[in-house]
C-alpha cells in the first residue's frame, strides 16, 4: 500500500538541476518529433490525466512539456465544477465526450478522479457510491484502452502542504499571479489530510497505474513527467504509414 | 475588387530570408508571452480561420506560429466532410459548437467558408443559397464579435497551382509525407479555376477582412501570419487583472 505522505515531494539530493534541465529540454524536443509520427501513424490516442492539489503545477506541465507538439495534435480540457446539465447525468458523461481520437493527444486538467476526490472529501457522496465509481472508472478506462487504442497516463503532482501554502500566497503577492487567486483554495487547503487519504485510495486501486511526481520543484516535476511521456511514445514503435499507389 | 490571381504567391525579391526568419522567431516568442496575459485577462477570445487549397500549409502554421502557446490556451479544430448528423442541421450548427471561450485561442483548420467554397465549386448548392450563406456568415461572425468579444482573423493561404502540384507529388514521393496522400486532392486540383473564382467572392465580401498570405514559401508565409497575430494581440492592450483582497 502506497501512502503518499511517505513519498518525497522534493528532488533527491543526488540530482543536479542543470543536468536535469538539459535532459528535459532534449526530451521535450523528442516528444515534439514523436508527436508528428504519432499524428501520421493515426493508430493510437494518448490521454494525459493531471491531478494534484491547487498550485501543484497542472498548467505548467502543459506549457512546458508539450511546447513542441502542434495544436493540430494536442488539446487540453479543464474540468471545472459541473454545470447543472452535467450534474444531471452520470459522472462520466461529460468526461467521455472529451476523450482523444486516434492521432491525437488530450490533456485532462483535473478529470473524472475529482468525482472520487473533492466529492468524497466533502462527503457529498457515500462510501458505497465511491466504490461503485471506482469500478466504473476502471471499466471506462478499459474501454478506452481496448476499443480506442488509447494510452492513459495518470499523473499525481505531489506537492507538500508547506510549498502549496507558499504558492497560494504568491497569488496574492504577485500581480501576474493575481488572476489565479481564489479564496476557496485556502479553504480546500485546510482539508489537506482528508485529500491525502482520498488520493491514497486513488493511487492504490487495483490494476491502475499512477505516476506520483515530486512537484515541489518545477524543474524536477517537468523532468519526471517528460520522461514518462517520452518513454511511452518511444515504446509505441510509431511509423509513418507507407502507401501503395 | 480583389482578384487573387493577381496577387503574388511568392515573397518579393527585396526581402532576405534570414532576416525574415529571425523576425518570425522573435514574433513567435512574443505571441507566446502575450498568450499568457491573454489567458489571465480572460476578456477576449481569438479565432484563427485558416483557409487555402490542399497543401497550402494550414497544418504548418499551427505547428510553427503557436509553438509557445500552451495547450491550456490554444486548441485546433479541423473541419472535415460533415457527418450525417451534421448535414442534417444548418451549416453553422457544427461550427458554432467549436468557437473559443474567453481567454482561449481556437484555430479552425478549414471552416464554415468551405460551405461557400467546395460546395459551390461542385454545384451542390445554388447561387441563391450561396448568397444567403454569405449573409448568415456575416451575421454569425458579428455575433461572435459583439457578444463573445471574439476577434476573428481570417487567413487565405495563397499558393500557386504549380507549387501545389509539386507539393502534392511530394506526398507520393516522400515516405514521411505519404500519410497525407489523398487521390481526391488531385481531382480537386483540376478545379483550380473554379476554386479561385469562389475564393474571389469570399475575400470580396463587404465588411469582411481577409489576410491573403503568399504561401509558396513557408518562411514568408509563417512571417506574415505571425505578424498579423502578434500585432492583433498587442493592440488588445492585455493586462494581468489585479485583485483587491
Amino acid at each position: 500500500m502506497i501512502d503518499v505522505r511517505n513519498i518525497e515531494t522534493y528532488p533527491p539530493k543526488s540530482v543536479v538541476k542543470e543536468e536535469i534541465e538539459s535532459e528535459t529540454k532534449k526530451m521535450v524536443k523528442e516528444i515534439g518529433e514523436l508527436s508528428r509520427i504519432f499524428e501520421a501513424d493515426k493508430s493510437h490516442s494518448l490521454l494525459i490525466v493531471l491531478q494534484g492539489m491547487d498550485s501543484s503545477g497542472k498548467d505548467g506541465i502543459s506549457r512546458k512539456i508539450f511546447r513542441n507538439v502542434s495544436p493540430t495534435v494536442i488539446c487540453e480540457y479543464g474540468f471545472k465544477k459541473p454545470s447543472p446539465e452535467e450534474s444531471n447525468h452520470d459522472f462520466l458523461w461529460r468526461v467521455h465526450k472529451q476523450v482523444p481520437e486516434k492521432g491525437h493527444f488530450k490533456i485532462f486538467n483535473r478529470s473524472h478522479y475529482e468525482d472520487v476526490l473533492v466529492q468524497r472529501v466533502h462527503n457529498w457522496i457515500d462510501e458505497e457510491k465511491v466504490a461503485k465509481r471506482f469500478k466504473a472508472i476502471r471499466d471506462f478506462e478499459d474501454l478506452l484502452e481496448f476499443d480506442g487504442n488509447t494510452t492513459i497516463l495518470k499523473f499525481f503532482l505531489h506537492i507538500s502542504h508547506k510549498k502549496q501554502q507558499e504558492k497560494l500566497n504568491e497569488r496574492i503577492e504577485k500581480l501576474e499571479k493575481n488572476w489565479k487567486y481564489n479564496p476557496n483554495d485556502f479553504k480546500e487547503s485546510e482539508l489537506w489530510d482528508k485529500y491525502m487519504d482520498a488520493y491514497n485510495d486513488v493511487v492504490n486501486q487495483d490494476g491502475v497505474q499512477w505516476h506520483i511526481i515530486p512537484a515541489d520543484k518545477q524543474w524536477y516535476r517537468d523532468y519526471n513527467v517528460a520522461k514518462v511521456v517520452r518513454d511511452t511514445l518511444k515504446k509505441m514503435d510509431l511509423k509513418y504509414p507507407k502507401i501503395d499507389i
